[in-house]
């Protein structure tokens, strides 16, 4: 570590970067503006001297004159002016799949933001990486600038993980905590996310939950061992959650949250995105607008919560950059943890009965009989109902098609398994005492 | 790091610990039974082979019988037999720091969890370890079980931090979590804290905030590149928090913590460690109980919070693990974030005014004119009066030596200097209208 002291004495890094998007740009203005300082803590000399982007010409507020420019990514990758490739292009397959492959296979140090690409290709990149001696750092493609992964890959010992949970995206975070403090609903709440740039033009992939899930499935990696399983995952987005279940929540005592959860049980594991009731004193319901957050339970840390800036060009970047930083410094670690032959293959885990609960609501029909004919389903399938609300100030005034006016019932259920509840729903809606789909949140107890 | 897929191939790490209490018999208990598991991860075999401590007979409920035994911890730091030492004796000289010499000079990595060492003689032994080309870990040494230390050296990429805070004793935090609970006096509480093995026998190291102070000059290091400065902290204790603080302090929105504080101005470093008053929605007022956190303000990352548990032996055994496994891997980063040679002289800021104002208590005397008096004062040194209570409940039936009746009063400044608030609170008591010691806390807009 000498060397360390004795700045510029090792051969400088040679960075080519491939997309030159908002994070893209970002990366490089702080390594030309902050080269200096870098080299002083590295001892160590990091120079962008290629980039890759589909226009030459657009301003992105850098200077890239003095770079070579690569129209190809896939020939930034092999081009053998550089020593490390930072893919930072997105999509899960096409050009970014084409290019972090090439670099991988002249055993060239990739690193990327790439979530998507991580979730499918994960285990065969890291392979690739292993085989060929280089590194492969991904550092900011889950919770943006919250140093998550290096947390799971090398900051806990042996701390045996038994759950993993988290706000893994800031669109969904920052729609439900608007909800939560306006009467707006998840519509015009979208909507107003999209003007101010939190949101795609389409947001489905965010607020149907799959950005999360993809996140998840390489946490879950990093914290269990098994191979990544984005496929393996129950997803449930927020586009359902109305003011009625934000405002019932609040009574309780809890905040909605889209929580991406992965246990491991003694079946295998569990893997889960869906909204969730989480308790109001707790640390993550704290964690409000588009910031992310990740918690761990483990054997010996209990639990570990890290929240930041789950997105945005600067933390994204500096979490770029610290794996960069690693590469340079030579740091070695398998990519996913451990080396990938020693994942062992992804069990998934038998359903089991939900400790906290279910929060139910249902627009039923305001007719004699019809609480009745609901509270006998639910017993029916053993499900007991903690407490029965029926606030008038929820349900409107609604009619349904046959002229009886509806009622918002909400119930909360004890520990039960979400079959039965499903089953139970599904009876109620035969019966023919409830309008429309019934409103089904996972309560946690955490 | 092909050589990671294949387990075993690598000379197995012969590791000798100094030190038996609860961290290193939990330390020694995880090494013996995780031993397969982590040596898969690692592909290097982790082997505990000496111990030094006090007492060869004490049961500490693991198996020494087969590994060598030291009564002089300096003899087992310089033994041939081990490769990495590790220092969990305690104390900031006296044979942990003869130990840790010792061990470096000849070479040998060190691994510490001794905060009152690293704060004295931290930026010496860092140097001796560049010098040896050995690294020296400490991730245990502040907030036992949450991966600080890793996250400032390696895991911020150029984020350029601008201010370092968080709660790093367990011992307040628990007291002080406590007093807002139950109306139970800090002497009480102490008391009990002491019973439930959360206070040492002589508890002032902690409670007068020595134990923060520790920490946070480390931490200020890591964060701004300059030697570590112990003996440059504004420190109070907790000892002075009485349930009217508390009391007021809720009515009006906050908690108080024991913060410790690190920031860069233009002119310097400020580090200060004192009760603080924090907004009850902020993420730091939501850690409770014995949990540390920490925060940072950066540049590009904005703020991150990283919550965990701060003491104990399984998390610090933990953390402690977490360094054994980087030097097993070979990881090499300066042990102070950029080599020792590059740390900046300690330059301390010169006090500024406090932005989010001040929190003052007074017992004044129940006499015409007093309140006009103490607030005519105020104003002669420019300090602006946000809001003043007098609660009749919180004052009791108090008489001062002169017979005239007692009322607590409390003030809430706008932005000021500290020096300026205990000047017009000197002339206040000087004037004769207080009874006992005006109470000060800060409140910082978090």
């Amino acid at each position: 570590m000498a060397e360390l002291g004795d700045a510029g004495r090792q051969a400088p890094l040679r960075i080519g970067v491939a997309g030159l998007g908002n994070v893209g740009a970002t990366l490089v203005r702080i390594l030309q503006k902050d080269g200096a300082e870098l080299t002083r803590k590295l001892g160590r000399q990091l120079e962008v001297v290629a980039v890759a982007a589909r226009s030459r010409s657009r301003d992105r507020g850098i200077d890239i004159s003095g770079l070579e420019w690569f129209d190809d990514p896939v020939a930034l990758a092999k081009w053998d002016g550089i020593d490390l490739f930072i893919e930072l292009i997105g999509g899960e397959d096409g050009p970014a799949l084409a290019a972090v492959k090439a670099a991988l296979e002249i055993g060239r140090p990739v690193v990327t933001a790439n979530k998507a690409l991580l979730a499918k290709h994960g285990v065969a990149l890291a392979r690739m990486a292993e085989e060929a001696g280089a590194q492969l750092g991904f550092e900011a493609a889950v919770a943006g600038g919250i140093p998550v992964i290096k947390t799971l890959r090398e900051g806990l010992g042996s701390a045996s993980i038994a759950k993993v949970f988290g706000i893994m995206n800031g669109t969904c975070n920052y729609i439900l905590t608007r909800m939560g403090y306006e009467d707006i609903s998840f519509a015009d709440c979208l909507k107003d996310a999209q003007a101010l740039g939190y949101a795609e033009a389409d947001p489905s992939f965010d607020v149907e939950g799959h950005d999360t899930a993809h996140k998840l499935s390489i946490l879950a990696t990093l914290c269990f061992g098994y191979e990544i399983a984005p496929d393996k995952i129950r997803v449930e987005g927020i586009s359902s959650i109305s003011q009625h279940d934000i405002r019932v929540a609040s009574d309780l005592g809890y905040k909605i949250k889209l929580l991406g959860i992965a246990e491991r049980t003694e079946n295998g594991i569990e893997q889960r995105v869906h909204p969730t009731f989480v308790p109001k004193g707790s640390a993550i319901a704290g964690v409000d607008g588009v910031m992310n957050a990740v918690a761990l339970e483990t054997d010996h840390v209990h639990e570990l919560l890290m929240a930041g800036p789950g997105a945005g060009g600067p933390p994204t970047a500096s979490s770029v950059l610290s794996d960069i930083l690693d590469i340079a410094r030579g740091t070695k670690v398998p990519p996913l943890g451990v080396p990938s032959a020693e994942l062992l293959p992804f069990t998934e885990a038998p359903s089991r009965p939900h400790e906290g609960g279910f929060y139910i609501r249902l627009a039923a029909k305001d007719v004699p009989g019809a609480l009745a004919a609901i509270a006998r389903r639910m017993g029916d399938k053993s499900i007991s109902i903690d407490s029965v609300i029926q606030r008038s100030d929820l349900g409107g005034k609604l009619m349904a098609a046959d002229g009886s006016p509806i009622r918002t019932v909400v119930m909360i259920t004890q520990r039960t398994l979400e079959a039965s509840v499903r089953e139970a729903l599904a009876q109620i809606a035969e019966d023919g005492f409830i309008v429309g789909e019934p409103q089904l949140i996972r309560i946690e107890k955490l």
